[in-house]
């Protein structure tokens, strides 16, 4: 006997932005629990915060983008904790983790038969350090899978056609560590780049202190999207930024969150990423653990 | 780089009952979204549901057990749906579909080595049936497997020694569709025998009406525990339920939710399950998948 549970998830019809949908909401407590850990061993902080986001599920409607809450849950961890940046500690860690294994994962791209798909490859391998969505990963382990894999979508095609028209490139961070390898892939690229980071300490997003140590200040401009959010939901960027995504030659977004913000938006992007969330893959139209390289399909 | 958030769920010391953890509340959300699911296509009533449950979590203390919860939740199911069993269809389904296993398990049991402990081990497998737990399983990969499986821990020489000396037994079920592997079992004991049922329908556990179509009638005397909730919570059960539990020769316990209330009763319970849920796995000191017969040690 093999009985499933209907799916009543509201496909897209067409494209709309990726909302939030009715699986979001056990995960939003389960994202306060996690963090609540992260930040505390104090039981009771980690209920209240819990018990608080527990009553902001009502208020958090189905057409609302799932960073949104992100932003929100986040602003009480600070609150809570009075840190500014609960999660500096485990940043600071999976950056130094990262740049540790810069010189060998540089060899790796210089050594390879295709430099540029084994940096994309290493890129959406870092995409794996997002405490957003789980606490526990094996980023060598992840390597070894990402270099192997076969993507699910690879528009690369697209991908090295733009990135040979462009003069400029705006590269949109995810996560701190994960830039590590994000400022590998800029230097094999080897165009003007922009790189852009959360306004201020979200979940473990990378914002600018974390991409200047991750040594990203050597090879891209490094720019505020003016998002408090751990996404790029452009209504809530600031003015510079908007310009900024609206002219770049190409833009490149790494990551689940700057998906979640921009699938709808109308000019070409190139997402590169992990579907790690069932959701989201749902949502891009592949499975949960597959990679991706897709342009967008908005012109 | 291996990363493990810190686990700072409270750790028994000693024997203390099972209480709510922080994992149960994303948990309870969940159980809403599931739940709410199977009973309606209707997008705004489960939202409405997963936001009720929501506001609820903020009442419910880290010393309540579970199924309080679980029974609150599903006091909600039922009000917004109107329905006074709103799985019925899903429960005859379950119950139907073993019962045309019937023959075939009677014959596997009478047919093994030792038809005691197959009828126990298919009694395990059947407890996969919990839709209060997930709401997709293949039963006979599940009949299969727990055939093969080893028992993380298996009190099966207290189990034959008690069986031998009783001369009536307690046995309280757990979902409907399992009971059709309890029967299974109660026939292979061959004592007089006395079978638990919730008093209504919450979930998909067994009522007197789901035993009745399991064709326990014919082999035990069927009682309800007076509990309306999914699990044995001896304060909130009857009179005359917790006069047979103490007066019982020997109580065999069927699954999580009864561990649940009565892993802390100072009698002598065998405790039958499949672990299903990390948090009571480690309750009882197995991982997640193993499967158990326990003794209870509180004496």
């Amino acid at each position: 006997m093999k009985k499933r549970a209907r799916i009543i998830i509201n496909r897209k019809n067409g494209k709309t932005s990726m909302k939030t949908y009715l699986d979001c909401f056990p995960c939003f407590v389960n994202q306060a629990l996690r963090i609540g850990r992260m930040v505390t061993e104090d039981v009771t902080i980690i209920k209240q915060l819990i018990d608080e986001v527990g009553m902001m599920l009502k208020d958090i409607p189905l057409t609302s983008i799932p960073p949104e809450t992100g932003e929100i849950i986040f602003k009480r961890v600070r609150e809570i904790t009075g840190q500014d940046d609960p999660l500096a500690e485990i940043k600071n860690h999976s950056t130094r983790e990262i740049l540790d294994l810069y010189p060998q994962l540089k060899r790796m791209i210089a050594n390879s038969d295709d430099p540029l798909l084994t940096a994309v490859r290493l890129a959406i391998a870092g995409n794996v350090i997002d405490f957003g969505i789980h606490d526990d990963y094996d980023i060598h382990a992840e390597i070894r899978e990402t270099l192997e894999k076969d993507f699910e979508i690879c528009d690369i095609f697209e991908f090295r056609r733009a990135l040979e028209r462009a003069e400029n490139i705006l590269y949109i961070g995810d996560n701190a560590g994960e830039s590590v390898f994000d400022r590998l892939l800029i230097e094999t690229v080897n165009k003007p780049t922009i790189y852009v980071v959360r306004a201020e300490p979200v979940l473990n997003d990378v914002t600018y202190v974390d991409a200047v140590a991750a040594g990203i200040g050597q090879v891209a401009e490094i720019c505020s999207s003016g998002s408090r959010a751990p996404g790029t939901i452009l209504h809530s960027c600031s003015v510079k930024f908007r310009q900024l995504f609206r002219s770049a030659d190409m833009v490149i977004s790494k990551g689940q969150g700057n998906y979640e913000g921009l699938s709808d938006e109308p000019r070409p992007i190139f997402f590169l990423l992990k579907a790690k969330c069932p959701v989201i893959a749902r949502d891009i139209g592949v499975n949960a653990g597959d990679i991706v390289l897709k342009r967008s399909e908005a012109k």
